[in-house]
């Protein structure tokens, strides 16, 4: 099994809803530095899982919708309890319907699945994986 | 699949029993940064896999128990070779114990599973998987 | 010339005013990893620059001022724009106050400076020294 | 489950073909920060999961044999795009070799797998999984 | 003292002369994460050290000038060793006439100096500072 | 001004004394991640500031004299309270020892300074700064 992974970054604002989250219930944010892997079983006829540059470009356009944000505001996050762990998934799910659209290129589609890591601080980090 | 993380680290000192261990047979120490993951298929109600601040509390708990000492004068560790691979290990079994007694909430027993990271040196490491 | 370094973080919501800073114009946020170096010409008779547990939590109280707030509702930091740089020497000035009232104990008013660093992502940070 | 990671790193020289490349199209390089992680069911009698010495000089010999060379003038990888991804497959089937011709020892062999995983840089990522 | 750094990436390579070199004298490569710093007395008017976005972009610049290259055919560094503190003198330099000639902005400059660090590897890395 | 670093690391074991010290006042151990900088006005006529490769092997040298070892047994460091910002120290001043030997070569002689910094956690990290 082959990986390719990519790091980029996003900085939002949200609150988060439950006596759970303490002081997190208040309006607050973070940086989410977003590590992004894509899993395939063999290597394309290019010798590489994805096409890199295409793959970083398409997560950083993910990362854009959600960036320089108040989540709270968000109309399609309206019932969503934005934390990392939710986030994460939102991420792969959004890379997901690009890939299955053809974003990254045909080849794309042969991939086996993604897995999203967003870490919010040095000592705290989440992870979504799924199949494509 | 969804995951979270948290980090912390123990200071300890020990001496490792085998010729396999060279220099390292003689009287030494170790910081551990310990990274811990919690595993779980679906997210709970607050759309999270664990209470974070309490898992962390149990983490930092488990730590206290092990560090600042001589890993050689603990009796709960006679006979044991506490090499990197089995204190993540048994940092693995100690909080699976504390889970299964509910100390990180009723939810918490829907947990899929544990893995504990020992990092010895920014060179080296190990883990230990657990389910639960 | 000594130093002594301890990291801590916090996450806030704010705002920025002023063109350059594009879409950070944004209600948005930011995790900021903190690092606190204290510096000092010589060691003190216990062989330290300062009493490190006595700092981490004097760095902490400091953090929970502002962490997991929106920085743009502070009274305190009304007409302040809450770049990386100001809020570094704003972490700074706060700790100085501290040590010269003798939160750290008599000898840490022999320290030289203070450096406060703040990491906003993977790929930018600032930071604001001052003597003491 | 068990694992041991030891990081070292190479440099090389070398060109891809390919249009998807771009200017990596062009004769470049790379430092690449490499991760061998063995995997492995139980511990050994010394309670460990791999000599990690041996481990780590076996590894050193592979990133030897690849290292400060162009890899466009080497016989061996005439025909191999050597991408991130196919680079961490070389080093883990060499490796695979080494422990299976008992390199590391005769417990070795009872390794269940490997991971390589090379850093390109401290936003690119590519590994390779094999069983042993 | 206020500084800000921005850290990005590039992709070279090159042989150095002379026997201190050992085998790096033989074509090889490297990635080197560039970390930048500007140093300012005072921030200005918006409460920054430089505008970081665009002293991002005049980094890539420099950074687009040099990677993706074999530098031993590069014309601009003919009789250069490129050593690693070379190359941090280079890109340092460069900048400094980019800043000197207004395009980081009219307020630029008034910083105070420049830091350039190239990290070659997990566990070597060089820099060099000046003044503007 | 150029510098050049390097990093390596040891494992000891040792006890603290002083009330400040609290748990810490135990036998317990550290791994310490060592970054040694060099320092220097000019490049020398191969362009750079140090041998490296010497210069790695001289650090790793005085940490071996001090790695794998219960410092409270060392008769050199009788009477010495080893915290992290003592040992930086000693570190300095036994590579200051040797590079005034000739140990890194005639050229060294012509270093500026050095910077050594033990990094004792992730959170947690002290340097000692000398000229030579």
């Amino acid at each position: 099994m082959f990986t390719v992974t990519v790091r980029d970054h996003m900085m939002i604002a949200h609150s988060l809803r439950g006596e759970v989250f303490g002081p997190a219930q208040r309006l607050h944010g973070a940086t989410y530095i977003v590590d992004v892997t894509f899993r395939r079983a063999e290597l394309d006829a290019d010798g590489i899982v994805v096409d890199i540059g295409r793959a970083a470009e398409t997560v950083r356009a993910i990362l854009v919708e959600l960036g320089y944000r108040n989540l709270d505001d968000e109309a399609e996050l309206a019932g969503t309890n934005t934390t990392t762990e939710a986030l994460a998934r939102i991420v792969a799910d959004r890379l997901a319907d690009r890939v299955l659209a053809g974003e990254l290129g045909a080849g794309a589609r042969e991939l086996d699945g993604l897995v999203v890591t967003l870490h919010e601080s040095h000592v705290a980090w989440a992870s979504y994986e799924r199949p494509l």
